[in-house]
């Protein structure tokens, strides 16, 4: 006889169980009361080979409400997956084990998305899933047909991000997304009903959503849910009414079993509750053997889509686009175009210009913009709105969803297959921070394109005016920023971003900026970091360092120090990530370790002087803005904040003069 | 004959026309869209006195779509506010003016928040309205009775925070928050057919509001509509049906009027549609008295309001209240129980004891969490929730919406007569960075509690371990943060949080840390942003800086140097920020201008090391974190990333040795 459904979630429950009470730490509420639907979900529904876990044409799963992880490794455990063992269940939360805290991508086959912070889980899987009919536009269902599915909370459901990515998947219509709500009315300060008084299923349905309600804790009725919301055209939400810690006899239903162990009592009198065995991290032979069957139901259905792609003509194509490598062959040609035309071009316009070249030769990328379409200059004029009308284009019009767009960028990047960039206005990449973070550490192949990246947008005031924003996105680890001086290093930098396998983040300018590199460069400079674009011709007294638009003011200040024949070089420094990768001798070479009494290191950068010193040193000079902007036309604005030629002279000379360098 | 109120729309029309016109530079489509609207919320409606822009009981409107911010300029000039004149508005967006390019409550008196990043407008006056019905509360119809109005556009509505800001006023039944939406149907990218197919009215019926829909180009319809919400108890929508742009006859209804100048030729095709006098700038005289009429309908209600002030028993108090002063009787005694009875305390647990003292003596403040008020501590025994039942509690369950809490207690600070704090999770501050921003911006006094700051939270892994967010906070101006080292600084952050009219942010730890402060001091130490703990014993060669849960390591640290007869001072730093603000003799004494050599500064603290140069110097010692964390107990990480006094004595001594120090 074949195990009850029940008793197959039942195992989910033991492991959560044990698992958060060998830890003393974690979260069983949420697996123990979602192991039924998870159970409907991974038996009958979802389309995997634990065999192969990166099969392109698996149904995705992103078990949004992170916390309760063990949810997660349990079914990767139990369906057959080399990872996690028994041992790393065992292990949970402890260093080295890949059962972390909160499941994460990058330590674990099987979890396709890093989450934990809510919402995010959701608002990626609508990327996955724009990603999906995106490449099925283009392949067709022999390659490219499947489904993406989210476990998520009232957590994930209260945050704002939740509203974006809802309102995105209504409006582009993603019938392949189907939501499983835990709803458990409890959040970690209690009841629901502390904070919410929402009819979330008429909100999804005011979005567009097809809604459809059951009992969480019932397989069947679950399993009848997910058909009805695979038979439905638009994107589903399954209210699963459930009992949070469902098992636990005493503490169920409660916001106790949400963030702690159980405790040995009451596991014991959950194993009783449940029927399980006594031991921990036990489970019986037939669930075992129950489990690793519905895990081997998706190896007939991967083996045939092989053979479908062995003898497809597109095989080469879908292969080396999966494999994400993007070509460079547009770049010199254009490097050639920009010096040979030199001209004053915005670096956002640049941007636009070297993405003409780019959407051509790299068919993968999808653009897109959160409402500034024409002001972020990132739709090149051969894209298509990608929209329910046209899954095959690669322009997606995101609306005003910041937040929303960088998590599906995210979640487009972990599809695989499509490399997406996106635009706002740098000031706002703070709404959509907590996105580009997961990029960073889930490490994804995602290029933020940030325009308006100073004072240097003029009018719009100190509510739109990047200050704080350059040095708070490069104290985050695993993030490239780029902030390139002019056409020929955006495009360098945009070469940059292409070939990295990890985020990056393009600060662009609004304002025009001349040409600077007039030359042909044998490398990519931009990609150093920082190099020496004009040395000095007197006698090095002083050394520039500047990044995008004052790199053009560094020019100036160098000539007029050169007047007073004081030597300085002009180092332009599109990013510091990479600078400080460089090697010893490259950096020493740039910036020599002198005192600043021999040769004054002074940075110029329309921002925050705060973390300057990592490359003025303690008595150099930073020129820059701490404070607030203000509005008015860009030229009052750079001459208010000191950002003038003259000015900045003034205040080398005269720190050199007290510093008796003169 | 009066004007009719179409004419006097229309003089706004003009003046927003006119204003971007002479800028080149703004908005005229929201202001021109909703002009009649705005007209009838101003001539009918809203309760105001341009003669006291700051009588506690008028009501409150917030242009949460501050791009339109000729709106609110042509609103305050034709009321009769003092300012701004019509000078000012042909100054529009020019340096120096109080029309700046977004509306800025420290501009203009009668620009109740800062408003532009879209959305939070509307966030802000939930927390406003929160606040006017907790006074109410406590001082009665008869001294707080008034309503908070918002504009609102497509923007506000798409941005997630508005989810959170739309649950959170219909969970509290906020029926004295009107929301006009501007229902254009355009965005910048064009028509909100690009990205939007949702039932915005139904999604706020889902949400507990109560909603109406209008021409919003009538405003006889649009004053009965406002009738209809100041009837219902719930908060309203009001959907105002308009076209963007309305007047300018070749452009309205069009993405082309929403942020640019409308170009001379249309400025004059519209002046004949609307039946405008030639001269910009201009508007007759009896359009002008028409208004100065309506601006003058508040005068009687505010000097009724005057005397029942006069007559309250309350009168003192109220007026105590408003003035947002202090009271630090309680920190003395506090300070001593701490230092009679010393023991190892989280400071999350001793921000709660300070609380416990604070909520008796500071009556005005209210807490919060965004659902972890076990874990941020927020919550004092005494404390009540703020709720539909009991405005007059003091404490607001935000539910599981960072950005929304951060944006509603910005709304409470500006309303006054309230001290808002607020907790969740450090590495949630992402969440709500854009609020903090305009906490920082608006210069108001909210205080953030965030907890779990550092790899010290231990299992629950990367995705909740701030790294990189001390630093990020630091280098956005005008906000001070606070990352205190045991109870008695926790205390003292308090005291100078309390003290100050600036917002606060508070890093504490989850872990137990030992009272490091264990003497009275004759002043605020913590204060003064870092103070020598410890002085070296031997001769010294070695500062060690510390913040937070870094600073018991120090100890240790300089207990080992001392041991070898190194000698090493131990610097608290509690705030960077505060230290900077420290006099030359304060800040030299502390840190003396020696080199590197002579003494080695060291710093030490749980997160990215970028930035530290500022204290360290080039050729100093930076420990840190400049990757992202772990999932593993809490002395496995610190152990792993090298932050236990062994390992950090060890690379001290190194450093030491290669720089020929030893």
């Amino acid at each position: 006889m074949q195990p009850t459904q029940r008793r197959l979630a039942n195992a989910i429950r033991a492991l959560s169980m044990d698992a958060v009470e060998a830890a003393n730490s974690g979260h069983p509420g949420m697996p123990m009361g979602m192991a039924d639907a998870a159970t409907a979900l991974f038996t009958r529904h979802l389309k995997y080979d634990p065999v192969d876990p990166h099969w392109p044409d698996r149904d995705r799963f992103v078990l949004s409400a992170g916390h309760g992880s063990m949810l997660i490794y349990s079914l990767l455990h139990l369906t057959g997956y080399a990872r996690p063992t028994m041992d790393d269940i065992r292990n949970f939360r402890k260093l080295g084990s890949p059962c972390a805290g909160h499941p994460e991508n990058f330590e674990l086959a099987g979890v396709e998305a890093t989450t934990g912070p809510l919402g995010q889980g959701l608002a990626m899987a609508v990327g996955m899933a724009i990603a999906e009919r995106h490449l099925n536009a283009i392949y067709g269902d022999e390659l490219v047909d499947h489904r993406t599915y989210v476990v998520a909370g009232d957590g994930c459901l209260m945050e704002g991000i939740n509203h974006e990515a809802v309102g995105l998947a209504g409006h582009l219509k993603l019938g392949r997304l189907i939501v499983l709500w835990d709803d458990n009315k409890i959040t970690i300060d209690g009841s629901t009903d502390l904070s919410r008084n929402e009819d979330v299923v008429a909100r999804h349905a005011a979005c567009g959503w097809h809604t459809v309600e059951c009992d969480g804790l019932d397989s069947g009725k679950v399993s009848q849910a997910i058909e009805k919301a695979i038979a439905d055209p638009r994107p589903s939400l399954i209210r699963c009414k459930t009992i949070i810690g469902y098992g636990a006899p005493n503490k169920q239903g409660t916001s106790a079993t949400h963030g702690a162990a159980l405790g040995a009592a009451e596991v014991e009198a959950a194993r009783k509750e449940l029927g399980l065995v006594d031991a921990a991290f036990t489970i019986p032979d037939d669930i075992v053997d129950a489990w690793r069957t519905a895990g081997a139901r998706g190896a007939r259905l991967r083996a045939a889509w092989q053979e479908r792609l062995a003898k497809s003509k597109k095989r080469k194509e879908f292969e080396e686009r999966l494999a994400g490598k993007c070509d460079d062959s547009w770049l010199k040609p254009h490097l050639d175009a920009l010096i040979a035309d030199p001209k004053p071009i915005a670096t956002r316009k640049s941007s636009e210009m070297a993405l003409e070249a780019i959407n051509v030769a790299v068919p993968a990328t999808i653009g897109g913009s959160a409402d500034l379409t024409g002001s972020n200059n990132t739709k090149t004029k051969a894209q298509l709105p990608l929209d329910s009308a046209n899954y095959g284009g690669r322009y997606v019009y995101y609306g005003i969803r910041e937040f929303g767009m960088a998590a599906a960028m995210n979640g487009m990047a972990l599809h695989g297959g499509v490399v997406p960039y996106g635009g706002t206005f740098m000031v706002f990449s703070d709404y959509c921070r907590p996105a580009i973070r997961l990029s960073a550490l889930q490490q994804v192949q995602v290029i933020y394109v940030m325009t308006h990246d100073s004072i240097g947008l003029g009018e719009d005031g100190p509510t739109h005016q990047p200050i704080e924003h350059l040095q708070s996105l490069r104290a985050m680890p695993g993030l490239v920023v780029y902030r390139p001086a002019d056409a020929v290093e955006t495009a360098e930098c945009w070469a940059a971003a292409l070939a990295d396998d990890k985020p990056s983040l393009l600060a662009l300018t609004r304002q025009n900026l001349p040409l600077l590199r007039t030359e042909a460069a044998a490398e990519n400079l931009s990609a150093k970091g920082a190099y020496r674009l004009r040395p000095a011709s007197a006698a090095r007294r002083v050394i520039l360092i500047a990044t995008g638009s004052e790199v053009e003011i560094a020019m100036k200040v160098a000539d007029q120090l050169e007047g007073q024949g004081i030597g300085a070089d002009v180092v332009s420094m599109p990013s510091t990530e990479c600078f400080d990768a460089q090697s010893d001798a490259w950096r020493d070479d740039i910036l020599p370790d002198v005192s600043n009494r021999e040769i004054l290191r002074v940075s110029i950068e329309a921002g925050t002087t705060f973390g300057w010193e990592r490359y003025t040193g303690l008595h150099g000079l930073r020129i820059g803005i701490d404070r607030f902007g203000a509005s008015a036309p860009i030229d009052d604005l750079y001459d208010y904040f000191g950002l003038t030629p003259d000015k900045i002279t003034a205040r080398v000379t005269a720190h050199m003069q007290k510093r008796d360098m003169l």
